[in-house]
Formats: structure tokens, C-alpha cells, sequence
């Protein structure tokens, strides 16, 4: 049994007062808030457990190594990964698709050769890929999604062409909450042999996630969404692909032998894991999934489910406010504008009642501009969150309506 | 008054015992404990002010982005560079190094284009220059030291030719503890009309840095070995050089605009931190800084000073043991060898009597190739070091004499 109000107490910060109100944490889209577990795993980190990894024979230095190399496992289970050799740490999505464009992308693309993207993607999920637009003649090709925010799955097949050496998609909108089928894209895509990156920043967050059914080559995510400390993340990569890349950050530890002349590199993974890594926000990065695999991902996604369902109801009964993105099958993620109000004065004004939510263009501009919005307010619902506050959010809509209206 | 005990209280885990015995931590090396101050500030960053930066209106996302953005003042004044703007937060120095790699050299040097080095440079400070060697034909030019690690500076500017378009040299060396006259280097090749950057991973430990004194164009540190949090650090570049930049990791954060044709980036610092930053470590690495400004820098290497010229009585009057890199002037860090007994068995039975010291190469393989030795054992000392701490080093390195000669 989810039992919310149990959960909520594991959550120190959401007994904190904001403006005299109960904190109404909306802004899971941005970030996620920790569990003491979390928080616990990083002070027993620091204060009792600290070393170095990888580098030392004495006991906290191997005992710092054990418990970091352990989450490894905890991904690989995590994303039912095939092997833990294929899970690469990281600092969290951008890093992990950044590692893709630099060690994968960059050495086997060619001017003309052309990356598929859609317009449900984050910057995360398109600066790199300008990059190699800008400096190597790379052709990006857009799916554009529906003005609803679906995305047709065969469009985006349909869109990868004889030159298309990559698809880059996006498994949740970050700001229409949009279930991209991305199963049917990997099916699609490895039938006209092309390779698929998934970025799974908001996808993991929401649902259970299988990369071996998914079929992906590359899947993403990044621990500060899923309930971890900040600066972790991990990305698995298939074997084949792995072994194609080459390194991307140099440094200590991703190496076998370095001399004047040359170097000799290590096995993937480490190849690909430079210098001192985040070591303790990576042991907060397992505990984290430790508690999400405890409260179970298909309960967590029931949860949401009903949370959305609640909400898709409350906000659609307020004719006053324009919903973006009302795609059937989406997440508990919510994007909206008011006429007559600007999005950051709607998020002052909830804030001074403890409720939080962004005010932007959630890092996804090319997506507002095709649904022809400047800046929307978002709220972005998580594990902890209630039918309370969804009530609550009403209400302070209604606020902001009989202020601004 | 520089009092060591009480300073030893506040780091929580020098009051454990590993194997029944206090641990005597001489690992610092690799990476340094941390105080309170900055474990509490971790906690509190997670579990009462805790949002993404940069991104949100509401009280929780002001909060962490003031306390976050705090710290590049901190860095600045630590390091004495001339303004914020100049300061870019990085995970640590391999990050730093790449990203000069990345976005300053890899664009603008052309085969035969030569980078000198030293042979006291820790792999950080080398991989990245190998690869733009393996990738676009550059020529590493090193720079050898004595035999007892001392690094003549006239040489480094010597090694300067017309076709030199940077040079890298690390302040400190990890393995021999040798000081580097880094200001000297910098002075001959102004002179000649060629950047330089300092690795600070070490130096910034141990002695008061002062970037506008020294000269350098790029100082990197990193937070984990200044008694910070893993994962965090930064690097001061100048001006000039940032301005010469291209972008290295693309995501959020570091666009001001982006569309499907084209992408406008931020302004530095900004246009080099890409997506969700460190945010927690960050804090908490500014947390450190205060704690050891606090201390004074100074007083810190004088502390370390006293503990070098004990330990190195205590230790050359052992004539069983090989020491690698006497120089005169040098930190308190030992690198050393035992006829007989291979660094791996010194260092386990050193950790049976609780003290940790580190055995292999510490990431400096070439150095290590050029002494002429396989691996050797390290004790580094850090700011709570005491002299009974030597003296149970000593102990227990008889011990391993009686035990393996």
C-alpha cells in the first residue's frame, strides 16, 4: 500500500515552512528533493567512510571503493541493464549525452551525415549535437510533435533517412510531460540500422524502465531528478557501441599505462570515467535508487498516475488557463499559461503561498517557440506529492486569476 | 596559534579506529577528510535549502542559487584572481584540464603545434594533451627533473620554441612533493608570448595561491583534496583566454538562446557550465574554502612546513629506505621504496596499524618511469597532521623493515 503521507515524512525538507505556508514542492521537473536515506548515505560518506577509490590498498579507501563500485549494480538493476560493464558514471545527463556527441558521435560523423531530434527535447538533448552541426557540418533533422504535444513515433522513423547515423529522443517531455513511445522508435530505427540515444532524464523518474526491452544504445539519466544528491547520474551504452568510442575526458583512472609517447587506455567503463570521481554523491546516487526500488517504480508510477489524473481534472476545469501540452498518455507534468499574467509573476505569487513551481522556458526553447508560447509556468509532480496539493495549486491559480484577470 | 588537536576535532572521522588502532590518515594525497563544517553544510544544503539553480523563481531556488553563486566569490578571493567573471566551476580538475583542452587548444592548434609539459605532471595534467597529440598531430615537449625531483625552471622556458603554443605544469608534484617556481615559468613565457596553466590540484593545499601574482592563464583546483566535497572544484582563466574559448559541454544553463538552426550561448562563466551543476558539493566546497581562509593559508603551510622538516629528519635516518625526491624545498609529501618489501605489502601493514598511506603511482607513471621505480608507497600530510603522527609512520615502517628485509 503507497502510503504518501509515510513517504512524505522520509523527505526532511517538506516539513519546512515557506512564507509562514507548508512547502508545496512542484518543481520535480528542475529537481528533486531527498530522502533522509539519501542525506544519511552522504554524511556516513563524509564522516566515517572517506577515501579515495580505485587508488589505495588501506581500509576506507577500499571500503569507499566497495561501496561506490556497488552502484554500479544498483543502475545495471535499476535500468535492467545486460551487463554492469555497460554503465558508465557520470555527472548527471548532460555529461552523459555530451560523452556520447564527444567519444561516439564526433570521430564517425562526416558533413551531411544527419542526427534525428525532436521538438519535445531538452537542450541538454540539443546543444551537443549543434556542436557537431556547428563544427563538423552535421545536418539535424526535427520531428515536430502536435500542437497537443503527442509525438508519432512512425514520423520520427520516417524522418531517419540513408544519412541518419543517429537518433537522439527525449522518453518524457520535461515540459508537457509527453510519453514518447520510444520502444516503436528503437524498433523502427534499428531496422534501417540506426542506433538510438534515449535521454531518460524525466523517463526514469516516472516509470519503470527496461533498456533491454526499450532496445536503445543509449539511455541516460541523472541523479538529482531521481531523489539523488546533485553532480550524479550514470548512462548505460551497448556493448557494440562501447567499444566504437573513443575516451572523452582524460585523466587519471581511465587509463592502463601512460608514457611520453603514448598512452594505453583502460576497458570501458572505465575508459570513459576520468580523474577523482563524484564519489560520494554516487554513494547517495544507489541509495537513492535502493529507495525507489524499495517503494517499487510501478507503484510510484501508479501514484503519479492518479496524481495526473486528479490534476488533469482540477487544472482543466479552469477555463481560464491554457494547459500545454494535453496529450492523453503523459506524465504528472503540467505547463500552463494565463492570459493577462506573465509566468513568473503566477510563480511569485504561489510561492507566497509555499508553493513551488518554474517559470520559463524549461531549458526546451524550440519547443515553446513551435507551440508559440514565451515562457510557460510548470508543475511537475513526484513520488511525494499529494492530492492536497494539487487542491492547494488550484487554489492559488485562482488567486493569481482574481489578481491578474 | 595553529593548535592541531583542537583542528583535529573538527574533521569526525580522525576520531575512528581502523583495525582497533587511530587512524592516522597520510593519504592526503589522493583526497583530504573533511570538517564539520562542510559535512553540516552538505546536509543542510540537501535537507532544508535545497532546489535547481539558475532556473526557479521560488524561495527553495533563490536560496541554493544565492548560496551557490556565493562561492565563486570564494573561489576568486581564495585564488586572488581579479574577478568572478573569471571563475568557472568544474567537478574537479580533470574537468578544468579537458575543458582548456576541449575548448582552447583542440580549436587552434595545428600539427607539429607543441605543448611542453614536465615529467612531474600527474596524468590529469597529460591525457588530455595526448589527446590532442593522437587526434590533430600536436607534439608534447616534456621536461625533465633531477633525480631527487627538483624542476629547474630555466629549462621549462628553454623548452619554449616558436612553434610552443601552450604550456602545462603543475604546481606541486603529487609524487615528490617538489614546489614548483611556477611564477618563473610564467615570466619566460609571457616573455615569449605563450599561455600557461598551472595544475593547483596540489598546490592550492598546501600554500597561499595568488593567480594575478603568479601570472598564469588557467589554474585549476579541486574541491576534494581542499577538504571539500568529491565532485567539485574550479578553474580561474583569464580573460583573455576565456574569450578565445568555444563552448566544451552543451546542455542547459549555458545558452541564451537556442532553435532549431542555431544556438546563442551565454556569456562566461556561464557559456562553461553546462546543465545542473554540482549544486550541493559546490556549497559545501565553499564551505571549505572558509573553513581554510579561516585557518589563514599561511599558517596552514607553516604548519605543514614544521611536519615536512620533522618527518623528512625522521625518515632520511632511516637508511633502509629509498626516498623519491629529496628536494629542499618541497611539501610535506613522501614518496619512497623498500628494498625487499613491494609498496602494495608496506602499505597493508601500515593499514594494519591504522595508518593510511597510499601504494602504486600515483597517476604520475611517467615521473615514476623516470626515477626509475616501479611503484612506491606516499604519505601525504594535511592540515591535521600532527608530528606523533610521523612518529607512528616511523614505527610502523620498522615494523614492515623487521617484517620483509
Amino acid at each position: 500500500m503507497y502510503d504518501v503521507h509515510r513517504i512524505r515524512a522520509d523527505f526532511p525538507i517538506l516539513s519546512r515552512q515557506i512564507h509562514g505556508k507548508p512547502l508545496v514542492y512542484l518543481d520535480n521537473g528542475a529537481s528533486a528533493q531527498k530522502p533522509q536515506v539519501v542525506i544519511d548515505a552522504v554524511t556516513r560518506g563524509y564522516a566515517e567512510e572517506y577515501a579515495n577509490v580505485h587508488r589505495g590498498l588501506h581500509t576506507l579507501s577500499s571500503l569507499a571503493t566497495e561501496k561506490y563500485e556497488a552502484v554500479r549494480g544498483k543502475v545495471q538493476r535499476f535500468l535492467n541493464a545486460p551487463s554492469e560493464e555497460e554503465i558508465v558514471f557520470t555527472s548527471g545527463t548532460t555529461e552523459g549525452i555530451n560523452l556520447v556527441a564527444y567519444g561516439w558521435a564526433m570521430p564517425r560523423m562526416k558533413p551531411g551525415d544527419e542526427i534525428v531530434l525532436t521538438l519535445l527535447e531538452h537542450h541538454a538533448n540539443i546543444v551537443p549535437w549543434h556542436f557537431l552541426r556547428e563544427r563538423q557540418g552535421v545536418v539535424l533533422k526535427w520531428v515536430e510533435c502536435s500542437p497537443n504535444g503527442d509525438l508519432d513515433s512512425q514520423a520520427v522513423i520516417d524522418a531517419i533517412g540513408p544519412r541518419t547515423r543517429l537518433v537522439a529522443v527525449t522518453q518524457l517531455s520535461n515540459v508537457t510531460g509527453t510519453v514518447v513511445d520510444v520502444k516503436a522508435i528503437v524498433e523502427g530505427a534499428r531496422e534501417k540500422g540506426v542506433p538510438v540515444l534515449v535521454d531518460g532524464s524525466q523517463g526514469a523518474v516516472h516509470m519503470p524502465v527496461n533498456v533491454q526491452d526499450i532496445g536503445c544504445d543509449f539511455y541516460a539519466i541523472t541523479g538529482h531528478k531521481l531523489y539523488g544528491p546533485s553532480g550524479s547520474g550514470a548512462i548505460f551504452i551497448r556493448r557494440e557501441r562501447l567499444e566504437e568510442m573513443r575516451p572523452f575526458l582524460g585523466g587519471g583512472d581511465m587509463i592502463r599505462e601512460v608514457t611520453r609517447d603514448a598512452v594505453i587506455y583502460a576497458d570501458p567503463p572505465m575508459r570513459f570515467e576520468a580523474g577523482t570521481p563524484g564519489i560520494v554523491q554516487t554513494i547517495g546516487f544507489g541509495a537513492a535508487l535502493d529507495y525507489l526500488s524499495e517503494l517499487g517504480m510501478s507503484n510510484v508510477a501508479a501514484h503519479e498516475r492518479s496524481l495526473r489524473d486528479y490534476a488533469r481534472e482540477r487544472l482543466s476545469g479552469l477555463n481560464w488557463l491554457q494547459l500545454q501540452g494535453t496529450t492523453e498518455n503523459k506524465a504528472a507534468i503540467f505547463s500552463f499559461t494565463m492570459e493577462g499574467a506573465h509566468a513568473h509573476d503566477i510563480s511569485t505569487v504561489l510561492d507566497r503561498r509555499g508553493i513551488a513551481v518554474r517559470a520559463g522556458t524549461h531549458c526546451a526553447m524550440p519547443l515553446l517557440q513551435h507551440l508559440g508560447v514565451g515562457a510557460t509556468c510548470r508543475a511537475s509532480f513526484g513520488l511525494y506529492n499529494s492530492k492536497d496539493e494539487v487542491d492547494s495549486l488550484i487554489s492559488g491559480l485562482e488567486l493569481c486569476r482574481d489578481l491578474f484577470a
